[in-house]
C-alpha cells in the first residue's frame, strides 16, 4: 500500500485550505495512491498518531469546494520545531515508525518557514540515513509573503485584496467630514513590508488610497513622521496611513517598543501596545488633532469571503504540484511559482529543493520604496496588481 | 420652480448611499420635482451654502448603482444640532432664507437620532411661523439600530452581515491550536447591544458561532466574567467572546473606565483602552492564557463588499418613500419600515411624526437575553435572521 499522508501548520490563511484540497483532489485521481489520510495539529499531532481517513470527510467536489473556500488550517495547526537530529534524534525515529505503520509513502506539509524547516530536517534525516520509502514535499503558504524562491507565497494574495478593499472602503469612511485628522491602519508583517504595500492597490478603485505607507524595511522616524503628517495639514481633511506592525527605528528597536507605549496597567503590568496605537498616542500629544488607529488584525488572514481568486486557483495547482513531485520520488522539494511576465500575467509551477528556502526571509527592495520613505513605486505595484482584483469596490466618489 | 434638497449626517454606514440613491431615483421621475440638489456635509454645510446639482454627478443608472454600493456618507457629513429656536432663531433664518433663493419645496435628510432632532426642530419652526412652502422629511439611518419606530435601521443589516460573516471566519481562525485561550471581539453599541447580538448569527453557517456574547443592556460583573469563561477552560480551545463597546458595571460605569484601564502613557495622559482590550488585561492578569482583543473598529459600518441585500434594497426603497410623503405635502414625518411578518419576511413602507423619534434610543429587550447572561434568544435569531445572508460562509469544518 501506498498512502500519502498530509498536514498543515504555522498561522492560518484563506487559502491554506485550497491546497489542501489540491492535494486530496489530485490523489483521488492517481491510481499509486491508496489511502489519503489526515495529519491533525501538523507533525505535533502526527507525533500523536493524530491521523485521520481524509475521504471520510471528504466525500465528493462540493466538499472540495467549500474546503478551499473555508479559511484557516482545517485540519489544525502547531507551532513546532524538530529538534536537531544530531542531539535528539527520537522525534525522527517516531515519525519513521508512524510512517510505516501507516504505509505513508508521501508526505506532504503545508506551511510557512518552520514548515519548510520540518520538510528539510526530516528529508535530510531519512537521505542520511538510507531510509527511501518516503517521499516528503513542502508546499509554501503564508500572508507574509516572505519565503524566497518562489514569486509569491499563496495566501498573500488574499490577504492582500483584503487590505486594498477595506483601505478603499476606509477612505470613503473617514473622508465624511471636513476637518484635519489621521487614520492609521497598523497591518501586519514583523520585517516584512508586503502586506502594508498592498494598501496601495486601494488606488485602483479611483480613489486616493492611503495618503502614506510605511514599510518595516525602512527605519522609521517619528519626527520625520509627524513633519509627513503636517504637510498635509492645510487640507482639511482625515488623513490615512498604513504601516506595518514591525516598524523600527534606525537602531533596529520595534516603535511599539519605544518610550512613548511605556504604559503601565495598575498591576503594573506592561502594556501591549500596538505600532498603530503607539503613533496614534504620538500624533494625539504632539499634533493634537483627531486621530484614530485600528489594527486589521485577524480579518487581514481569515476574510475567506473576499478571497483572491488567482490566489485560490494557484494554492489548490500547488496542492496537486507537490503530489506529483511526491509521485516523481522526489523527496526534500518544495513547489513553487515562477512568474514568466506580468501583462498577461502568466506563471508556472516548479519546484525548489527546500534546503533553499528554509529559514530564509524575502522582504521587500529598497528600491520598491519611494525616496520620500511613504510609498511604493510602480516596480511594486506591477508586481501586486496581477494578484488582486478589487473590481468589487467600484465606488462613485462625489465630493 | 420646485427643487428638492438632500443631504446626510451623522456616521457613516454602507447602506446610507442607497438612500441617496432611492431619493434621486425617485425625483428623476416626478415631473412635480425641477433640480434635485445636494447639501454637501449635511446641515452645517447647507448654512455655509455649500450646496450641488446632482444631476452633474449621477447622469445614468450606472452612476445610480455605483452610488448605491459606495459606503459612507457621498455627501459628507456633520455632526451638529441646531440651537434651541426660542434662544436663538438665527439659523432657522438663515436656512429659511437658503431654502428660497434655492427654490427649496422639499427637503430631505438621512441620517440617525442628532438629524431626526434637526428635521423635528426645522419642520416645527416652519410650522409655527407660517412657512409652508418647504417640506420636510427624515430618512433614517444608524448601524446601532437604536432608533425608535421603525421595525430596524437601514445600514444595521448590512454591518450586522459584516459582523456575523466576520465571527464565522474568524472561529476558523482561532481554533487551529488544540490550548485553552480566550479572543475577546469588541463590537460597536455605547447603549444598544443589537450589533453584538448579531454576532449570533454566525451560527447559521453550521459552526459553533462566539461562545458568550456580553450585550451592553445587562450589567456585567468582571467576576462573573471570568468564572463564565473558566467554566469551557477544559475543552482545550480558544474561547470567541463578543462584547458590545459599551458594557458596564452595576454601578453604570463603563468597564472601559474602570481601574484595570487606569493606564497612563509616559507623558502622564490616560490611555483611551477599549472595553475589549480591558478584558484582554483582565484575562491576562486573572487567568492568565493566552488571550487578545481585536476590534471590528470602522470596518464594520463601512465593508461595503458584503452588505446586505435587504439592507440596499429596504434603504433605497426609502429614499423613495422620503419623496413620496414630501410630494405628499407632509412636513416632520420619518419614514419607517414595518414588519408583518417574519417567515416568509415580509415588510411595508410608512411614516411616522419625527417627534416621536428624536431624542429616544431603541435598546434590546431584557427578555432577549438568556438567563445566563452570556446570549440572545430565540426572540432575537428570528428578529435577525431575515435581515442579513451569509451563505458565503459555507466552511467544511474538520475538526
Amino acid at each position: 500500500m501506498n498512502n500519502l499522508l498530509v498536514a498543515q501548520s504555522g498561522g492560518p490563511t484563506s487559502a491554506i485550505n485550497a491546497t489542501l484540497a489540491g492535494v486530496i483532489a489530485q490523489a483521488m485521481i492517481q491510481d499509486d495512491i491508496d489511502e489519503i489520510l489526515g495529519g491533525l495539529n501538523g507533525i505535533e499531532g502526527i507525533l500523536q498518531e493524530r491521523i485521520m481517513n481524509l475521504r471520510e470527510v471528504i466525500k465528493n467536489t462540493s466538499d472540495l469546494d467549500r474546503l478551499t473556500h473555508t479559511p484557516a488550517s482545517a485540519l489544525g495547526s502547531c507551532r513546532f520545531k524538530l529538534n536537531n537530529p544530531e542531539t535528539d534524534e527520537s522525534q525522527y525515529q517516531k515519525l519513521i515508525e508512524i510512517f510505516k505503520k501507516y504505509k505513508i509513502t508521501y508526505f506532504i506539509y503545508i506551511g510557512g518557514n518552520d514548515s519548510m524547516d520540518t520538510v528539510d530536517k526530516l528529508s535530510h534525516y531519512c537521505e542520511m540515513n538510507n531510509i527511501d520509502g518516503v517521499q516528503i514535499i513542502g508546499a509554501p503558504k503564508t500572508i507574509d509573503n516572505d519565503l524566497v524562491e518562489l514569486d509569491h507565497c499563496p495566501g498573500f494574495p488574499s490577504a492582500a485584496q483584503y487590505i486594498a478593499t477595506t483601505f478603499a472602503e476606509l477612505e470613503r469612511d473617514v473622508s465624511v467630514y471636513d476637518s484635519f485628522g489621521v487614520t492609521v491602519v497598523e497591518i501586519m508583517g514583523r520585517n516584512a513590508g508586503w502586506l502594508t504595500a498592498s494598501s496601495a492597490l486601494a488606488r485602483k478603485t479611483g480613489g486616493r488610497g492611503p495618503d502614506f505607507i510605511y514599510l518595516c524595511e525602512k527605519p522609521f522616524s517619528t519626527q520625520q513622521f509627524l513633519q509627513d503628517l503636517k504637510s498635509l495639514s492645510h487640507e482639511n481633511r482625515n488623513l490615512l496611513v498604513a504601516v506595518s506592525e514591525g516598524l523600527k527605528d534606525e537602531n533596529g528597536t520595534y516603535i511599539s517598543e519605544t518610550s512613548a507605549s511605556d504604559v503601565v496597567d495598575v498591576f503594573g503590568h506592561k502594556d501591549i501596545a500596538g505600532t498603530g496605537k503607539v503613533l496614534e498616542q504620538l500624533i494625539r500629544n504632539e499634533i493634537g488633532c483627531k486621530v484614530r488607529s485600528l489594527e486589521l488584525n485577524l480579518m487581514q488572514r481569515c476574510a475567506s469571503h473576499l478571497t483572491s481568486q488567482t490566489d485560490l486557483e494557484e494554492s489548490r495547482m500547488l496542492g496537486a504540484k507537490a503530489v506529483q513531485c511526491a509521485l516523481a520520488k522526489k523527496s526534500g522539494l518544495m513547489v513553487t511559482l515562477v512568474r514568466k511576465q506580468n501583462n498577461p500575467y502568466e506563471i508556472t509551477f516548479a519546484s525548489v529543493p527546500v534546503s533553499k528556502v528554509a529559514n530564509l526571509e524575502k522582504t521587500v527592495p529598497m528600491d520598491w520604496i519611494t525616496d520620500n520613505g511613504y510609498d511604493v513605486t510602480s516596480e511594486m505595484m506591477d508586481y501586486l496588481s496581477p494578484l488582486v482584483s478589487i473590481d468589487a469596490v467600484d465606488h462613485l466618489i462625489i465630493k
